[in-house]
């Protein structure tokens, strides 16, 4: 990888890390709090360890203190365990078996339901146990699955520390007991297997790397924002995270929603993950535990990311950008197809009728209804609509579900929707509702110019053109036609045809006098940007008249087509052989680039609005 | 207020009416539950009434069924007086009286904490009567300012039903034991009293409509959208969202949370409050109750908007609009100042020590992020730094936060930060920190550039050339110089002179040879949008030689300035008197007209990336 800018400087941290060094100092005198010591494992941990790690959803990690030093993953794992059940046995399966309600309990309650005797839920031992024993009845290898779930999560493969998990086998009675009640009660079948995969799963190695990948994993709703893999299904990412917000930190489920509003979970090693869902997961590790089992520094630097960087999952006054980027007519937002002055008239005088929403981020509830408001509001009913797709990055159910009404609508007073750009899988049957779909803004827009076109019984363009009519020769006598015309050479192609590319030497102006042509950015041929479109009666190769030099642009004809081939050679030679008409043509060339700049300023102004 | 589309084409509802008229017929015949009886008023309510509104926090608000039917707001007002108790009382008192955990009990239940009598929250009925106690004690007039705040919060004043109050004095024994119990461990001074505000605020007769503006109001962190009357502060609005999402249904906490994902409030009158934070607010009315209180169809419909639209407050999967809307270098997003082909070049070798963001939305912690992300992985260092604020609608400390660092981290490699288009409070000492403020984002990049030019080493413009040198005049011989020059006439202004003013009558071509002048899009003056700086050797006026008519924009002096003027009349007789001349003339206008064109293609080709 190459430098970067801070390496190369000598400025070692980047304003992120900067704060959470910040944050590092401010706690790290806070020596209140005992490390677990139920097993040599975790009471030999140096217990003054410090690691802080925050994970973005778009594969941004910062980190500070110990993020390296390796720790067991312990109570961390239930919400992933948990997730893993409710893929592989269902909702219903594990809900019967496993509640969702806080228990206000320390983590090793027993706290099962005063009538079914089922855990109350998922995050306390008893209900991990259970969700243990739901993946040894669901699956056939209930270790290798777990373990390459973990692992998905955390982006690199995941190992279990034999010795802690030796430890915790042989020092887990209140567990074995707990399993053994379940199993009482008919929540757990094979209680030893249970136990022992848990004991396993608590024993997997991580860091605060890892801890954060994991929680940014969750709160990039399942798939890991560095390998881009999912680790759990969208939906169960809602149910974990659900838990974790009222379940996950054993003090009342109240007081955390309220003071710090992050999911999390907490483990006796000395870990927390934190998830701001759509935004971040953060890793903290500190061995002093408080009385309820939760690392005294992790909870303590939760408390500050939440607070100092507004992280609070309830954040009403939040304004993310505006799912609609811009909202234009097409008279403000035209094709790159070049129209004439009359066409651009009777385009300015209907374009009321039309609206071109270029949307961004996520096609959802919000998106959906401020599109329908901008229809409903306007003072004319809107007959054509462009919804440009291309920086929607997400659709879901409550955008899309209005597509079919937002048809209806547009339908029921003659209208009619296209989308643009769309690269998405939509879960909308567009042909079978009547919506168009281009692959650019740009020929969406020319169709909803030619349909605008076609309602005010006006033609889309010109066909053809007598050469003398044409916009190059206008003002010419006839005399002057008649000395020039002979000197023009016809040039016919075929549609499709190539009548020039980048790089060749521009030696001639084209003056199209029938059919349709296109020019595009090089490269990538007709897949390329479009430039324009011209129709008979227009010009090309006027910019390269006076920069000379190479052609900047391929050209196809879109139809058959002929034009006239005015060299350069020839107007120069003009200057001083006919400078009359010389001048007449200069002015005919200048009037052409000057429409086009007019065109031009006015998309910088709509754009840059 | 003029006809809608909807109401001019005859579609009577738009597609989010037509939706919420689907989910209305979808439980209409859900004749479940009971209505409350244990006051008359509530008793003799239709018991078939129902009633959706939909309120978003940018002012929408849609509505389905009977939603102007009146009926009193109950435990509904239970969020808002506690929000008020928390105002006025503060945070640290009132916590000290009651509680933020979910009880799990019916509204009901005493739900006393065991060691201090406390009410576990401001939900069940303990807790709403201990918030009236703390404003009976802790306001002058706590219920006009009770009436004040939740007419602010619905946009509307809002009255006392008093049949209803009446008959809730007069049967509310249980209340009335729950008060003196409060009175009993010091936790109620004078029950009476806040007993009386109690059913007083239970008893203010609302709608549908103003359900969906309270919560819409809550949603939008204590403003009413409508009004744009601040209810409640926003800090506040957290606590409250916070104690709704785990207390507000009465059933379990965990429940609510993970299927319905939105703080709620329901009333024994059959209305339900629910939240989206930062999104919308929903109001619905159906009197029959379920065993737990609730509205049956109240639940039913909550439970459908966050499955249908997606509503839930944990959306972890969602991806709003990016933040930095986009990134340019100087090179690529560029000042309305024309630069020589030298100072481009210049500018262009040296941009990528520039960056250039235009941020959208909100400026916080993942705004502030992003920026310093794209700063820190840039190859080289970047010591320009352009931030413009024009579609920030909100900062927030997560934001802030960040920029004293940002600012010491560009300094530290000699780097600069500036912002544009501010208008909001930044909570920012801009000065102070070194960081330049500029109005305009086109002002802004123009510092940018020159800035690169000083570091360069290169002058940011041309202060004079000889009228010969001058780009019109390129390729004349001496002779044709000594014919023209005589002919134009030179006109001098001091800074600040208006040279041409759009509207006037256009007539001739500016030819600068000393000082700078801008061209200002017409009305507002020099606060209009710049559309062009110009400096010694350019050229004005070209566009309106092709289009002749009147000025369409305002020119104003920078500095001293010299034009020569060439009139197009005397262009125009040139054609005919000296076509040679005419002639290089027009081809040096053609130049100068097709730079500009160059320009103004690339700024769209950037600004539609």
């Amino acid at each position: 990888m190459a430098q970067t800018v801070a390496e190369q400087v000598g400025v070692r941290r980047s304003p992120v890390e900067a704060y959470l060094d910040g944050l590092l100092a401010r706690h790290a005198g806070d020596d209140s709090g005992e490390v677990a010591a139920y097993i040599p494992e975790l009471a030999d941990v140096d217990p003054s360890l410090f690691g802080i790690c925050l994970a973005t959803v778009d594969g941004a990690r910062y980190e500070a203190g110990d993020s390296g030093a390796r720790f067991t993953i312990q109570s961390m794992s239930k919400p992933l365990t948990y997730g893993l059940a409710l893929e592989r046995a269902g909702e219903e399966f594990v809900r019967s078996r496993v509640g969702v309600e806080p228990s206000g309990d320390p983590f090793n309650e027993i706290s099962l339901h005063p009538v079914t005797g089922a855990p109350v839920n998922p995050m306390i031992n008893a209900g991990a146990i259970t969700c243990a024993g739901v993946l040894v009845d669901a699956v056939g290898d209930p270790l290798g699955s777990l373990l390459e779930t973990y692992s998905l999560y955390a982006g690199r493969r995941l190992e279990i520390d034999d010795a802690v998990y030796r430890s915790e086998g042989e020092t887990g009675h209140r567990n074995r007991a707990i399993a053994h009640l379940l199993r009482s009660v008919d929540v757990v079948s094979r209680p030893e297997a249970a136990l022992d995969l848990y004991f396993r799963q608590c024993s997997v190695a991580v860091d605060c790397r890892d801890l954060a990948t994991i929680a940014a994993t969750l709160a990039n709703g399942g798939v890991n924002p560095r390998t881009g893999l999912r680790a759990v299904r969208e939906d169960v990412v809602r149910e974990i995270l659900s838990v974790m917000a009222t379940c996950g930190m054993y003090n009342g489920a109240g007081e955390w929603l309220m003071s710090v509003g992050l999911p999390a979970k907490s483990g006796v090693s000395g870990g927390v993950i934190g998830v701001l869902p759509g935004r971040l997961g953060i890793g903290v590790f500190s061995p002093r535990l408080d009385e309820q089992g939760n690392s005294v520094r992790g909870v303590a630097v939760c408390r500050d990311l939440s607070h100092d960087l507004m992280l609070h999952l309830i954040r009403a006054g939040e304004r993310a950008a505006p799912p609609v980027r811009s909202l234009h007519t097409v008279a403000e937002r035209q094709s790159k197809r070049v129209r004439s002055g009359r066409q651009q008239a009777a385009i300015a005088a209907a374009a009321m009728r039309t609206a071109v929403f270029e949307l961004q981020g996520e096609l959802g509830f919000v998106a959906a209804e401020a599109v329908s408001r901008a229809l409903v509001e306007r003072p004319e009913p809107v007959e054509l609509v462009v919804i440009d797709l291309r920086r929607i990055v997400r659709t879901d159910r409550g955008g899309l579900h209005f597509l079919p009404a937002l048809v209806s609508y547009l339908h029921s007073h003659g209208g009619e929707l296209a989308f643009s750009g769309n690269e998405l899988e939509l879960e909308f049957d567009a042909a079978a509702a009547g919506v168009r779909m281009f692959d650019e803004l740009d020929t969406a827009l020319e169709w909803c110019e030619d349909e605008l076109l076609a309602r005010a019984g006006a033609a889309a363009y010109v066909t053809s053109v007598a050469p003398a009519q044409h916009q190059l020769l206008a003002g010419l006598t006839a005399a002057e036609l008649d000395r020039l015309l002979p000197a023009l050479e016809p040039r016919h192609a075929r549609p499709g045809a190539v009548l020039v590319r980048a790089g060749d030497s521009a030696e001639e102006l084209f003056l199209v006098v029938a059919g349709r042509l296109s020019v595009y950015a090089p490269g990538l041929g007709r897949r390329g940007r479009r430039l324009a479109t011209l129709s008979a009666g227009m010009t090309f190769g006027e910019v390269a008249f006076v920069e000379r030099g190479a052609r900047s642009a391929d050209v196809f004809a879109d139809s058959e087509i002929d034009c006239l081939r005015l060299p350069y050679s020839l107007l120069d030679r003009l200057a001083t052989d006919d400078p009359v008409l010389h001048g007449k043509l200069l002015r005919n060339i200048l009037g052409v680039v000057v429409a086009s700049l007019r065109q031009a300023n006015a998309e910088t102004a709509q754009l840059s609005r």
